[in-house]
């Protein structure tokens, strides 16, 4: 089976507690293909500018189960720049910089050998955008997509039309309640699963998830972690882990579903452990699935 | 076995969202006992003023399992009162006034009766009065106890004697990052189990609860309630229903202690659908017992 991510590859600026790290690599697709590339192969949609040093992308490059041809390098176009600053409580952040660059143009073009991907990830962008890259594949069956309060408070219309076509749809707790005006969580979640043809997976951060489907709510701790170093990109490794999953076993039904969560709480749970993917180099899928196990253990009654 | 709850019981006015109830049943040791004696004796001890009326403990008074040798209405003394308003999200509230009255007055006396209790529950007031309580006790096997923020800022040297003396801590989220200074509520909990001889339960409201125990980590998600109307008493329901379910099977193993905070959860969780204990009035042990099943197979994955 075939899982194709589209999204953003950021140079990132972080400073937490425990440290700084400059110009790191990052960025949605990033995050998302190397999680996802945990479980099997992964098709790579994104777009640099023609700043991005030569290296930059090598951990992806050099990744048996990524496949980078759908990375664009733009002439006269500058990458995607984010930077940082965690609080002393990691899970509050401000930006301190965002500099969209290529991200503001025109979208990536998926290549024509990419275009057949049955399993789909639109990470975060405009939801027009989400459409149109949607547009040009010819046979998705999962189509899953993340996205953000500036889209649901500027993009309502554009982003309600992009819902209607989607089957999973993947977003913060905040970002729930905005979307719906429910400031209760599971039923800004049960709304939103009536926009979706599928599921909705609501986040929660260090509080885990919340997943709604087949008219059901299914409810998920997250992994208890003592040392967080750095929660960039641990939403796009969940996604990443959990799409992987699913596309690995090549099946949507709630149970794998749940399972599929489960590995991206546990796959994310890494990746807090470092800056930048640095966790995430350290690790196999062993390490992955034996977190799994202790995950069952620790939340059985 | 015998299981003995000391705390308040309290007149209390609510405004939320969905209604308003004035002078209503409320108080630590009141839902707390209520919720225990779903499972089965329990040995209330707790003072009112004179101005109570004569029917507002009733419910407790006409409850098989409940034992009322401990309370006392103190002549010359008034009621302890409080108003709370809930916001438009339910998880956040105002105190609109507090009335300590006889809370702020000398502390209960326990009953000769009551004074072989192997199962204790210290609900929360001043520390100092903690221990004393802890001192009428002949032969505590289980000693658990609930603290605030007050006493971790104001009483913390008193709070510290408490915690050498008890078996177990529940305390929220917020008290723990308190109490030790710690950011991470996992890192917290951990050095709080430090302090305590058994465990310490950390609650997180709407996100579920930690448990710290034998050296491990265990983690619970809430139920997923979607129709919240007063959160006034789900931690002291929890409470009651955890220490019901272990003196019940009178087992303080991590397996039954695991167990007994998932029992909490699910009936704290029918404590929010109502204002006061109106729902607790509904409800049997059966309906426990099911949303338990229920909350098993929507935390499986």
């Amino acid at each position: 089976m075939s899982l194709l991510v589209t999204g953003s590859i950021g140079i990132d600026t972080v400073e937490a507690p425990s440290g700084k790290v400059v110009d790191a690599l990052g960025g949605s697709s990033v995050y998302f293909s190397y999680a996802a590339g945990f479980f099997g192969p992964v098709r790579f949609v994104g777009v640099v500018g023609e700043d991005c040093p030569a290296d930059f992308l090598k951990p992806l490059h050099d990744h048996p189960n990524i496949d980078m041809a759908g990375l664009e390098i733009r002439e006269g176009s500058k990458t995607f720049r984010w930077h940082g600053k965690y609080h002393e409580d990691v899970n509050e952040r401000d930006t301190v910089a965002v500099d969209l660059n290529v991200l503001a143009e025109a979208g990536p073009v998926i290549p024509e050998k990419f275009r057949d991907s049955k399993y789909v990830f639109l990470a975060n962008t405009h939801p027009a955008l989400q459409v149109e890259l949607l547009g040009q594949l010819t046979a998705p069956e999962l189509v899953v997509a993340d996205t953000m309060d500036l889209w649901i408070n500027a993009e309502r219309e554009s982003l309600m039309g992009l819902l209607e076509r989607i089957d999973g749809l993947v977003l913060n707790d905040s970002e729930a309640k905005l979307l719906t005006g429910q400031p209760n969580v599971v039923q800004a979640g049960m709304e939103i699963a009536k926009m979706v043809s599928r599921f909705v997976v609501v986040k929660k951060g260090e509080h885990g998830s919340l997943l709604f489907a087949d008219g059901g709510v299914f409810t998920f701790p997250a992994w208890p972690a003592a040392g967080v170093v750095d929660p960039t990109g641990a939403g796009d490794s969940f996604a990443g882990a959990m799409m992987g999953f699913l596309t690995a076993r090549d099946s949507i039904d709630t149970a794998t579903l749940r399972r599929a969560i489960a590995c991206g709480t546990v796959t994310a749970s890494f990746n807090l452990e470092d800056f930048s993917l640095n966790r995430f180099f350290q690790i196999s899928q062993a390490d992955i699935e034996n977190r799994l196990k202790q995950f069952e253990e620790l939340t059985r009654f």
